[in-house]
């Protein structure tokens, strides 16, 4: 009987780790983006990850690696970027997880701050080889477009 | 012994559980409120929790419902609204919980994004038939007013 | 063999423990600083804790009560301010820990809410009597100063 109660325990603990790994892999995005490393970035994803912002479909992790070393990413972050991420709504099946999150970019702009974009977020994740890595994320501008809203949606907030 | 070892791991195990379900209930209402999800946000209340905002005192979740539905909240999405909420700082007694946490409500505006208001918030939860539901919620505008850094003060985030 | 579960067990689930106080304490900094209460923001560094935000380097608890009784914050709180802090990425090893994070500083303007600055955070914490505290935090703004990305770098991440 002691030996089921352990299995449940480890059970249960392995599933807090798991959703602990994935807020701190998600809290780990905008720090490595603005900090410029391409490779650290692109390490987030999996070899063939997807990343799907307005106007740029990006489908592995090369993709990801040239983003971030593109001129407009250096430009952006020489001027002085933040990549700010909320707190994740995360639901974990198994080996699948999906978060779902709302972000607001700032740029420094002359000797003040502004807010360039805010944006939805949802991210599918999957444990690969013992780490939990992005599969697919999806990013859209909170300015009305109704598909940006979707993203947030329970539905989405629930399927993995 | 190994029982009593047992037993005390299954405690400490709950209230991480417990810890990790309000920190991601805490997640959600941004996303749900910003999708327009009137039933969705309205149930992380219990049904007759309490929200308590500038202006508009909510005492039921059928409240929350219509604040979600009523045409200045549908105004504010369909231009685009990011209701950014921060980490809580999160105190857990048994079936009760507060939750102290700061915000910013992001608004598209034109051709740019400002920023609406910020705000304060202390939200006291409670566990119900195994699921931990808003009780309450209060939020004040950080403007300069004393009540609003109040709710944010070392009482309020110790007390439950 | 039990035993060893056992032992195994209470280990993982201290460093979730350990991991969940790290966040609430770096949590409740924003609330804290912004409500002016400074023996409870003081009580989050070591006793000989530093603070090095740009042009002031506070070494003490002493330091930082200071800093947030001086009249240069209490204008902040009393015009409205939001130390808006992101989720950190943490490392925990043993009795020390890093966490990296950014943050956004929301200021009450008249009749509208800007962005006073936007930093990256290292914060290097420490166990003492069974408690985490901060034993050294660096704050930088993201103006485009290399020094303030490098704060947010994978070994800055990385290293305790």
């Amino acid at each position: 009987m002691n030996d089921d109660r352990l299995s449940v325990l480890e059970q249960r603990l392995k599933d807090v780790e798991d959703r602990l790994e994935i807020m701190n892999l998600l809290a780990s995005y905008g720090p490595l983006v603005d900090s410029g490393d391409a490779d650290a970035t692109a390490a987030l994803w999996t070899e063939n990850g997807e990343y799907d912002v307005p106007g740029l479909h990006m489908r592995s992790r090369e993709d990801v690696r040239s983003m971030v070393r593109s001129a407009s990413h250096r430009k952006l972050i020489e001027s002085g970027s933040t990549h700010f991420i909320g707190p994740a709504h995360i639901a974990v099946d198994g080996d699948r997880a999906v978060a779902v999150c709302e972000s607001v970019l700032v740029l420094r702009d002359g000797d003040s701050y502004r807010i360039l974009l805010s944006g939805s977020h949802r991210i599918t994740l999957a444990r690969v080889e013992d780490e939990w890595k992005i599969r697919h994320r999806i990013t859209r501008e909170l300015n009305g477009d109704p598909h940006a809203r979707e993203l947030l949606s329970p539905t989405n907030i629930a399927e993995s």
